[in-house]
């Protein structure tokens, strides 16, 4: 990692701890065996679009994937064909050229046809063979993405959501390739499977993988496939606005389910999550947990999961939040703002590229917007120094800049 | 209303916006024909607890409804009689002793067995009966429990929410009788009615009369009947700090409804629904409206409810927040310690009397901790001004306190 004492602080570049990978189409062809190429991933051109093919169903791509470099007028959910994306969408090297342009030292990428947690796998009629595919995702990604741009990109893993002794195996795998990230969902119980308050302990192989190799638990607002809604009929732009419920409801969940007692290593990302709500929930946490455990701990017989066997008495929200938990933003003033409240140490900045939210390409002017005025130790912690920690990371020294 | 500037202000006392009554055994017993006595709400004793019997329907009362005055580890979710608990529950005159000593000039109460927004008899199977049971509550809420200590209750009334304009007629008269707030849903759809957004505009005979009255649309949480649940298993206490989605959503939903433009003296109270998620979710909304809006336009034919009837190139958040939503808070210490970004003349304060969040009988003490760093001015408009404006009322000159 930098020592940010060595030197001046360089505050002209960040890292981004939340973009987007659209897998180029050969991803899974080019690794297969030549007889599976057809039940692999792949893309196929159906009446001038392409689509993913796989376990027979068809996935186009939406417009709102790959918005880089399009005006906001312009973002369309409409099926787009590789061909009319910005290739830094898919290719490694030319999104290098987009990073530099855009002050992006290092990024971790979430994928998209796999979905941000590997659904695509864990729904497909053949776990077995979706198990491989995976597999081969996992290694493209060190290999290929990462590979095409030493100290440029964070590798982040997928895992078997359905199977956790195998998905603790498949970390250990990764680990040694240096692999420090894993991406898991912010909610499964709307995928189907045990939450992390399961009472069998469904997810302790994958948690305890964690701890031992130290590798982040990263979920995605949206992880869960679940899109908000206030009501059946609320305006589209409500629910968006209202998409952080998903990320805070994932914190609490968190926060009150032991793991962390459990798990002493373990560390969970909040990616694209924003933190702005932080401030609020702790407190909520908090006083909650002052003055209703009583009669929460007492109520068992009249509630559904009125207790855990985590002990409330000891139960420490802020000293959790500050060791475990991490969040990220782009714009979010009032988050930085009540930067005090969350905590210096635990914040990250992310550009989201190429979605519809992204900056880009004006993530690092984007950014020293919202943060410029804050002391240059804070500055860099929150750039790149936060990052560099949490996911053990040591970028590339930042290049000459040829195309800002 | 209190003119602020004629005078030292007074910070020694405070109007609450959030309290509750817990209806007295006789309240529809007394004010039927002695026919519908047994079919009205009344109170039975049985097997040692008293139940309000109503529709072939038992309820105790929870002792989480009434827990004022005892410590936080006597609070139980155990029903209770009328004889255990404090008179001031149920009591208007025993009500006010109580608040001479916590400092709390005047109070608006959400009543208890009829349900935050009369729920009671919308569910019953004689709604007509139902209706007549609903304008007993509102005479007797200004006849009896506001006429016991005039200048010290703000009134509250129910409508019948299962018939709009009957609804506006029952507004038309209690507006004649100086109430000035109806208990409204923060989500009508899970109690099975059309939301704000519905298309044949249901909801227009109340918003209409509420603007012509100038009456305050009140939205206790958990009006929508509905309990948070992160996941099926998640641990209670996350689920009770989660409350506030509930609130955001109401928020959002209002935000992007367009009935603030069709209806520009509608005020919307969000009622123990605290303020410390509001510059958050403000700011997003803002952020998502500048950006997404022209995709979401677009996008009509690619989702469900992408578009509304509203403007969404002149919607100003900021302003209808400004001009339409007023929040309360208890102890939200991030919500004060952002007041500049929601604005100080949109927040009430609120004691919760006699449930589990209040802090009674340190009601003032506990707000002053909060918000005793303010300029007087400010605090003055937090602890009475902005409910004396919303409400329109003018409280009683404060008591020599008697029990202090």
């Amino acid at each position: 990692m930098t020592d940010p004492n060595s030197t001046v602080l360089n505050l002209d570049w960040l890292i981004s701890v939340d973009d987007h990978i659209l897998e180029p189409p050969n991803l899974w062809v080019d690794r297969v065996a030549a007889k599976d190429r057809e039940r692999a991933p792949h893309v196929e051109l159906i009446d001038g679009m392409d689509y993913w093919v796989y376990d027979g169903k068809r996935y186009p791509s939406s417009g709102l994937s790959a918005c880089a470099g399009k005006a906001k007028e312009e973002f369309s959910p409409e099926p787009l064909p590789y061909s009319e994306m910005r290739p830094g969408c898919y290719d490694a090297k030319a999104r290098i050229e987009d990073m530099d342009r855009a002050g992006i030292l290092a990024s971790l990428c979430f994928p998209t046809i796999t979905r941000f947690c590997g659904q695509l796998f864990m729904e497909a009629s053949d776990r077995e063979f979706g198990f491989e595919m995976l597999q081969h995702f996992n290694d493209w990604v060190v290999e290929e993405w990462c590979g095409a741009a030493p100290g440029r990109y964070i590798p982040l893993m997928l895992i078997p959501m359905w199977d956790p002794p195998l998905a603790a195996k498949e970390m250990e795998r990764m680990a040694a390739k240096g692999v420090t990230a894993f991406a898991f969902s912010e909610n499964p119980a709307p995928l189907g499977l045990p939450t992390i308050h399961d009472h069998g302990r469904y997810w302790d192989p994958v948690m305890a993988a964690a701890n031992e190799l130290r590798m982040v638990a990263s979920m995605h607002v949206g992880s869960s496939s679940q899109v908000p809604q206030i009501a059946p009929d609320s305006p589209f732009m409500a629910n968006l606005a209202w998409g952080a419920i998903r990320t805070s409801g994932a914190m609490l969940s968190w926060l009150f389910s032991g793991m962390f007692t459990r798990y002493p290593n373990l560390k969970i990302a909040l990616s694209e999550g924003e933190i702005g709500w932080m401030p609020y929930f702790l407190e909520r946490a908090e006083q909650v947990l002052d003055k209703q455990r009583y009669w929460v701990s007492r109520g068992q017989k009249f509630m559904d999961h009125a207790t855990t066997d985590v002990d409330m008495d000891t139960l420490n929200i802020r000293e959790l939040f500050r060791n475990h938990v991490y969040g990220c933003f782009i714009e979010d003033h009032h988050g930085i703002a009540s930067l005090g409240e969350i905590g210096e140490d635990n914040i990250m900045c992310e550009t989201d590229y190429p979605h519809s939210d992204s900056t880009w390409p004006n993530c690092i002017t984007g950014v020293k917007k919202v943060i410029g005025h804050l002391p240059a130790e804070t500055q860099y912690k929150l750039l790149r120094g936060n990052a560099e920690k949490l996911y053990r990371y040591t970028p590339a020294e930042p290049p000459s800049r040829l195309n800002g």
